[in-house]
């Protein structure tokens, strides 16, 4: 304990500062728009990962702990049935009221209560606290890469196709991205997967199990943009044998014919892509993102490869000569969000937390730019809709042997 | 001219001075939100106001001017087919940049200019702008009284339910609000319709023509919350004879139960209302507001009445013992918006002001309390759609004699 | 009465046969298909015109008539909210059962009734009643129109274009299509607008009442497919200044770019024009039909003219040398569907008829090719709303003089 | 050969007549209606599988074949990119043209064509075409089996509730349906899935290969409509935490509280359920069916259980003891329908069967009593959508051990 607690108070410090550093970048107007129902304004994502805080720790566990606003739980969770009714979602980007302003008096309403409470931490209280603030942590650092995400999208619908930061980290220049893929060839058989119990991890990474898998192949590399814009040059968009086929019926009903950030000049000749410095000249040896599921699958159709399960990329984590696995782009994978086999969802207010996804998502790995450093692990779970295509998403290729 | 042109250049600054008044009480987030795709933001109709005069003024009229911003024209232009293409009506609350600050500039940046221009006018120079410039402080009032009407529906979308301002006109309380109606006989006859030729007026008030008219009587006073809680009481949302076909259609479909902004208290014994100055009791005498057309027309049904034509209620504008023609709601009329016999649109750029929507909307008269003064007069056609229910809208009644 | 119930007897029976006639070209398969919701199957058509007169005349006036089955009210009430409950209109396709065969027994059931009851007026009930079975007459034939105009959509969308009968009226070639229009001058002034009297009339020709006109000019013959592919020849669907703003709405979302049944022959240079004889080639000389009241404005616009109000069009009726008013296509005005002056509704079962649909709506005046023989008269007053353009509805243009 | 071509012919005779008899107890108007875009009118099955045939084995393979139809491709083929463009499937209720009569000639000249062909195989051609036939077949037995879905789902929305065929086979009484579960112990282990190559199976079900499952417990019978009635006594579909997200907000919005043809008696104390008899009271001992994988699910975590995995579900095929695997209801399983580990879809024209809806889908296994004779096996794989309710889907429990 005598560890532990100056630990987590370090932690809740850096992790609550960083959201704040995320949005200085950007207005109170900027913050407050939401540009599609399942994006949200800054000032949503800074406000409810503080009621996070507030209805999970502070609330049951603060003695004589008095809520902000009374109405602030009801405009600021998010999906959590049991924790009571909510604002609807597509409206996050009507409440111009609370002001940014309040928001941050919130925050740090909130931050001075947990500051208190985990100075008063007695081991019993550690105990059941302690996961508690550490779930709120990692959920904030989601939030965090939501933060850039939703913005990146709200600064896409505006003519004006703003940058979010000039000192941003942006999709980089692939280390070596010129180069030839090499694939990596991988055994199979019997691997171990999930989380092996060190340190923290969501409930859906576990319990650790076997898999069997076949020998595979997997691509050292993540495919890059010049790789991609082969595809779209090739026909990609316009052929429907590559696609799957709700893929299919999304690109013809949107109307897709390229990422849905690259932007044709208007000779055609060359390819634009809008990030956060804005739009700028595409960088051919930079890792394709902001892909949805369909469009990733459909490339690796064209590839004459496939994308890996997410057994077959965990069991390839460290595999030597294995690049950018983490810090670059998601990586889709060809399994779906279903639970492992003896999967039990967390009890109490963080039940809701994964479990209840499980249906109709595809599973992501790896971790981006965007990332928080220190979120993401080689057992992490992402998952999204197939046709989700605002995250910072990219490819990686698998074949069979 | 001696007179004309300090007349026109102290019109400028107080119309001009006015818009930015209505908007002091309002954030730079409440600044910018859009909360339905019929709405805009407060910044929006800052922005487009000014990018009128900009087109319609200074850049075919002022030598060497020089665009604030080659994308404001189309960020700004709001549905003005022959000046270009222009930024996608639902999408307006997604501009969070340009800022409110660059908004703001934009304005002064005009306004130095038309100011300049005012103050350099010869007499052909004059005969050609005053009518746009007159036309352009028209058009800002009409965006006056759209910046009240949309912020509290954007205010009405949020669960704390913000006051505007407290200091605001509210609909008041009808003077003698509780007395009976007592309905003044008319005539009938042919009467003379339409603008008059004095001052300004738009193209739809004109040709100036006569109608026949047959004998009515019509209510001297405005119908206020106490009569429509009474046709709220008296199963009024419930009784399919009291509605057009479309009405009926609607309120089932939308689940209407009372005016937009009304909210019965948990008791159901007492209204609430919410308005400029966020939710306070119902005044039992205050004419009701914020009606659609169907809701008027099924009031009338009710009531044993109709709502009147416009003609009819033209001709009893200045009836001796009528009360509230102006200043607290407009009153929807049962004439559908045609165009009157020999009208013709404006020429120029200011053709497609009025006369390209004289199809499916019903006209309002009158003239209410967030209608900037000076602006209403006799004449004055507004319209809406019929399902509209956002503006101050109310009803006078008429009955056949 | 000698001679009233004679020919009520005679009129029932013909009326009630010719909608038999009109399905017969049709197999039980084509008489239950459902387009759109706005249209309805043939064999919906034959059992609601049925319902009507079971509900209006046998069920309060024929002592111990039994319903045919107790479903049906259910089943074919089309919009009377004062008759009951009733089957979702856009679901009318669904209705498999019953059979047309059943369906043909149900009209024989009401129509024995009907001939019995028919047998035994005396001259009290036949005051009763004669109003009733002429009004149930003058609805069904208003439904033997919608018989011709609903199996045309429903063919339509049918990839094999088949014929509802080569023997079946077409849109005719215009006597003297060819010449160019005359402008027939019209004075104006005060004009007697609405039902004389004489014979039936629906509640919304009257009351009779005198209108102000200014002087006109009308065209004395309809516009042709010629003219009117000279229209789009000289880009009418692309100009947006031709066009009402929610007609340019219109075209742009539903990708409109000739009339609903025109067909472009793959070198554009012909086109062909779908109908109730399949897919032939376009007569140049034939009225054109099929369109919207958005297109018909466009048109006119277009041909530096304007639709007619609905009251000019009726002081035109018979002005010397004026052609095909009746007869070939009904005819978009400018007029508004909005209550005359004075308009009560029918009251009991008929209240319902007319005047619930009076907003949003557009008058077509005179009658077309599927019209049956008697049907429409001067005073006759139609409404569609703009959009709509499976009627067989044309343009007949007027000047300002 | 000389076994294979008469049990071929043997085969093609009876499925291909196994779906006219299916059709029989159907007029023609019964088998030309669309209930909804997933859901085929009988007379489309009827044509598109004679279509699978002309395509895949005639054309190519029949010398001098003549196409039936030129447009019958277009019209008839469902989904196949490669196979040419095609009638929007949501607009399969508007083909009234071609007649029943013109499709069973169809029928008749396809199976002429087939008949011939089958009669002259040569060894050569029989490898060939041999596959294409038995796909052909086992495609037609799908549609059989959608036959009986499908005209359920219409007649549901038919408010006189109309019975298919009182002789049907119906969802019958659980063989000993009262009993309690007896949870039948599974090892768990290395096991091997997917088919064993003995006789047809589609490409989906293969390769085979080894998974490896923790040992668990499952139900030795189907839950029954008495068991699903408790959980909706104990308010299962107004309780959030046993839903899926996706699954709770589809019950919201589509405002589900039962299985889709179960219709509460109006003292709520009964169940009668629609089915192919039409509406029939309950029979508490019969499999549940008609259900959702969100149902499904729900259901299965209100009984404290969990739905089985599609492996789990396979080695239990055989289990001692367990009752009902297949012949009465499919049963939805916790496994999204991905690709098997090295999956090749079939190549050529029946490339498109299974592989391209490999996404936002959940595996069934089993067989239901719509599923026809033989057409079913262990290790088949059916899959619908999660929201899909209109097929004869159940559950089945599983425990962890």
């Amino acid at each position: 304990m005598a560890f532990v607690v100056p630990a987590l108070q370090r932690s809740y410090r850096e992790v609550r500062q960083y959201s704040v550093e995320l949005a200085r970048p950007l207005s109170a107007e900027d913050q407050g728009v939401q540009s599609m129902p399942d994006a949200s304004p800054t000032k949503w994502h800074l406000a409810h990962t503080t009621w996070f805080f507030e209805t999970v720790v502070l609330v049951p566990h603060a003695p004589g702990y008095r809520l902000f606003h009374d109405k602030y739980p009801y405009l600021f969770n998010s999906y959590y049935e049991a924790l009571g009714p909510r604002h609807a979602r597509p409206q996050r980007g009507l409440l111009t009221r609370p002001s940014l302003e309040d928001v941050h008096a919130y925050r740090r309403h909130v931050d001075d209560a947990m500051t208190d409470l985990l100075s008063k931490l007695d081991a019993g209280l550690l105990a059941t606290i302690e996961p508690l603030v550490t779930l709120g942590l990692h959920h904030e650092q989601q939030h965090q890469e939501l933060i850039l995400t939703d913005i990146l999208h709200a600064f896409s619908c505006n003519p004006l196709l703003p940058a979010y930061d000039m000192r941003a980290r942006q999709v980089p220049t692939q280390q070596g991205g010129a180069k030839p893929v090499t694939w990596l060839s991988r055994e199979g058989g019997l691997v171990e997967i999930g989380h092996d119990g060190v340190g923290f991890s969501f409930d859906n990474e576990r319990p650790r199990h076997a898999v069997l898998l076949r020998p595979y192949a997997i691509a050292d590399r993540l495919v890059t943009c010049r790789d991609y814009a082969a595809f779209i040059a090739d026909g990609g968009y316009e052929r429907p044998e590559l696609w799957l086929s709700d893929g299919w019926a999304t690109i013809q009903r949107e109307a897709w014919t390229a990422p849905i950030y690259w932007v044709a000049s208007d000779d055609r000749g060359e390819w634009r892509v809008f990030g956060l410095h804005g739009l700028e000249p595409m960088d051919p040896d930079a890792p394709v993102s902001q892909l949805s599921f369909y469009e990733a699958a459909a490339y690796a159709e064209w590839a004459v490869a496939r994308l890996p399960t997410e057994f077959e990329w965990e069991a390839a984590f460290d595999a030597p000569g294995i690049e950018n696995m983490t810090g670059y782009v998601w990586q889709w994978t060809r399994s779906s969000y279903d639970p492992y086999p003896g999967f039990r969802p967390l009890t109490g207010v963080a039940a809701e937390y994964n479990g209840k996804f499980m249906v109709g998502q595809q599973v992501l790995r790896g971790g981006s730019l965007a990332t928080p450093q220190g979120h993401t692990r080689r057992s992490y779970r992402n998952f999204f809709p197939p046709a989700a295509r605002w995250q910072f998403s990219g490819v990686r290729l698998v074949r069979d042997l």
